[in-house]
């Protein structure tokens, strides 16, 4: 029986992107010439996603994911065998592939490059599309589906075993006694001010995406029966920067500095602006870079400065004085030789940048829509990443480290592969790997 | 009755360095001429300890400060009214009252700045002295005070109070009933690596402070009768950098930036540079600079590098070329003019920085002792704020934030005025302040 609590499913993970991290050899990877192995995988994630990855879980998920692919694509989830090249949020194509930032330092020292971003074949985001092949395969499988149905608390025996819940659909009272398990499957908390600012009050400002029903409640529901949580305080920042153009250009401070190589993964650009940076974020380029990125590559947007030298658009942009004009001194100094010793942004990158330069500004636009000059938010789109303790099984864990017996969860009710860090395409890669091992442990409980 | 773990009472406090965080118009200050008001130090807070600080927990700690400051000397506890005037970790005399970075950009601009770290009279660390008095006071008005007793874990009736505990003492189980309420007054969990990884994975390379029964245990028995608990994530990191030599020279990151307005209180810049700047830090400086710190606010360490010119000393250092030479020709343009643009170091402290310069890694030593050359540590001496989440009064709270009745805690076991930022006193301000209102509230229950 699945409770949902909207009128249909899918949530947050049918609006988003649909960006699984899979690799390892998958079809697609080898369709593109693509050569991973599941040790390169793991060297990447563990990179990624800490500080103190959860190596085990990375090591089974890695492990495990061509048969993951192939399990997907059973499920007739399509994905189209060639690979998108460059830096992207979304590709402007249907392409299957893409690279998540595993070209760019530290982790192309660390672990043999591949891309491993894998796309359920659509223009633009493709979430919906995963989403409806995976509710079709539930639907034949025979599982009931109840919607509009909100869970009120989970229902646990004289032995601290979850053993059924109270619900509720439009004013009726609904007990459920479970013969298996409870598998909680819900998203995360970000839409509860609440619990944001208990755990993760970096997020608090900024504007929130996902469903209004990634309050946090099936996390709250698990607490009530000492489940215990981990990384509460993670959350992703997306900001509407042209992947393509911050690589061609710098991405600078409040003070006008460089923090990143711009060539790696946006998203994880976007984390260290809102958590390391006070959530300030210009990116600068010049004329060549512009024009070196296509028009559908600029996410609709236009620079909000241009200025003939970079000491007018130091000025205009209100930085301190030379400091902007000290940072691009020295980049260029050091992109004449191809070269980044800061933070090793790769070589086909470095160029001086030359006059006329301009800049935008992470406050001045959302993501997506149409540009609206009036719109001034703090341009980060953010989401929580923490979650239950479960172990490999989807089991819950309480503040011992011991199971509570028939309570599952998966998605981001747990935390998961994305730890701390963030790599788009963990969280649908490990809500759908590790729900397929909570809902096989419920079933076998 | 007063369960004690250790063999007798004191702990982390008593080793600690004694600064309370008072203020408001207590007498101290008021004998060294300085003016303050609760509104001002709650200004200075709330900007100090954010982001979301507890602005209820705040107001009522300012509120009454003066009250405490008082039944404090009425303990005891000896201040004596002077003023350590200049930025220090613990001043080298035994003055009363010191600066916690108040007069520093950007507080300077929130709150009318005052001096209000408070230090019971001795030379150096004086946490010894406050519980040394606390304790006195305790045995006088004639609790009864068991040591060497760990205790397991608590006992809750069927309504989810909690009645009682089960501890042990040298193989034998105690069982004990509470006639009136449990506080739970121990220390963080700084020294339980498994509690570190799952909630603070930051601070797990760091050398610990604190006494071994910083385990977290008394945050992991209430989390077994459902409390729940607040920043987690959150820690403190002191450096051996003197604070007169931060503030006359510079702090750099590994890429040769600066990153911080070296004026500040001190526990700020190392929380900053543990959480923001992967754990590394340079100070740098010059001849003049060093002279004007006197040799015994130099924490007994010499620079590791010694150059004519900055292009060698960042050669010597490991410094991208160029990087540092950048820095300082900003830092020597704006100093020119008595200006910090970027940080706002305040300018009395801004001078171009000349010929020769040196320099001090993080790494190299360690905060105390003599120096040893084979000590190459991480440099960042840690400890956890995070806790239980309770009310005003003491009461711990369930993840539904209703109080959990007949259990209390105070200090580092529950989150408290120091949230997620740090400065020094708040802990031994907030520990006292709160524990005598938990001690209140549990009497009452």
């Amino acid at each position: 029986v699945i409770l949902e609590r909207a009128g249909a499913g899918g949530g947050t993970s049918a609006m988003s992107g649909g960006v699984l991290y899979l690799g390892g050899g998958t079809a697609i990877q080898r369709a593109c010439g693509v050569e991973d192995s599941p040790e390169d995988m793991y060297r990447f994630l563990v990179a990624a996603v800490g500080p103190e990855p959860d190596r085990a879980r990375i090591a089974c998920y890695c492990d495990a994911s061509v048969e993951h692919f192939d399990w997907l694509a059973a499920c007739g989830v399509p994905f189209k065998p060639s690979l998108w090249p460059s830096p992207a949020w979304t590709p402007p194509t249907d392409d299957g592939l893409m690279w998540m930032g595993e070209d760019a330092y530290p982790f192309c020292d660390l672990a043999r490059p591949a891309p491993r971003g894998h796309r359920p074949m659509a223009m633009g985001r493709s979430g919906w599309i995963l989403m409806e092949c995976l509710q079709r395969v539930v639907s034949e499988a025979g599982a009931q589906t109840e919607a509009d149905v909100t869970v009120e608390r989970l229902v646990t025996g004289d032995d601290g075993a979850v053993i059924g819940l109270v619900a509720r659909r439009y004013g009726s009272e609904l007990t459920i006694r479970a013969r298996g398990g409870v598998v909680l499957a819900s998203g995360g908390f970000v839409f509860n001010d609440h619990m944001l600012g208990e755990y993760a009050p970096v997020l608090l400002p900024h504007t929130k995406i996902g469903t209004d029903y990634d309050d946090g409640r099936a996390i709250r529901m698990a607490q009530a029966v000492g489940a215990s949580t981990k990384r509460m305080d993670a959350g992703e920042g997306s900001i509407n920067f042209s992947p393509s153009l911050m690589a061609a250009g710098i991405v600078v401070n409040a003070v006008g500095q460089r923090f990143v190589n711009e060539d790696v993964y946006p998203g994880r650009i976007g984390q260290i602006a809102l958590y390391h940076q006070h959530a300030r974020a210009y990116l600068v380029f010049d004329e060549e870079a512009y024009e070196s990125v296509p028009d559908n590559l600029r996410h609709g947007r236009r620079p909000e400065w241009v200025c003939e030298t970079v000491a007018e658009l130091e000025h205009e942009m209100g930085l301190p004085e030379r400091s902007l004009q000290t940072t691009i001194e020295l980049y260029n100094h050091h992109a004449a030789r191809g070269q980044d010793p800061l933070f090793r942004k790769a070589t086909k990158w470095m160029r001086p940048l030359r006059s006329p330069f301009a800049a935008m500004d992470v406050r001045a636009k959302r993501m997506d829509g149409p540009p609206d000059p009036a719109d001034r938010g703090t341009g980060f789109r953010v989401f929580t990443l923490g979650g239950l303790r479960t172990d490999l099984e989807g089991a819950v864990l309480n503040v011992d480290g011991d199971v509570i017996p028939g309570l599952f969860a998966a998605g981001r009710a747990a935390s998961g592969v994305p730890g701390w860090g963030y790599i788009s395409g963990t969280s649908l890669g490990d809500g759908t790997f590790f729900g397929r091992r909570a809902g096989a442990a419920a079933a076998a409980y």
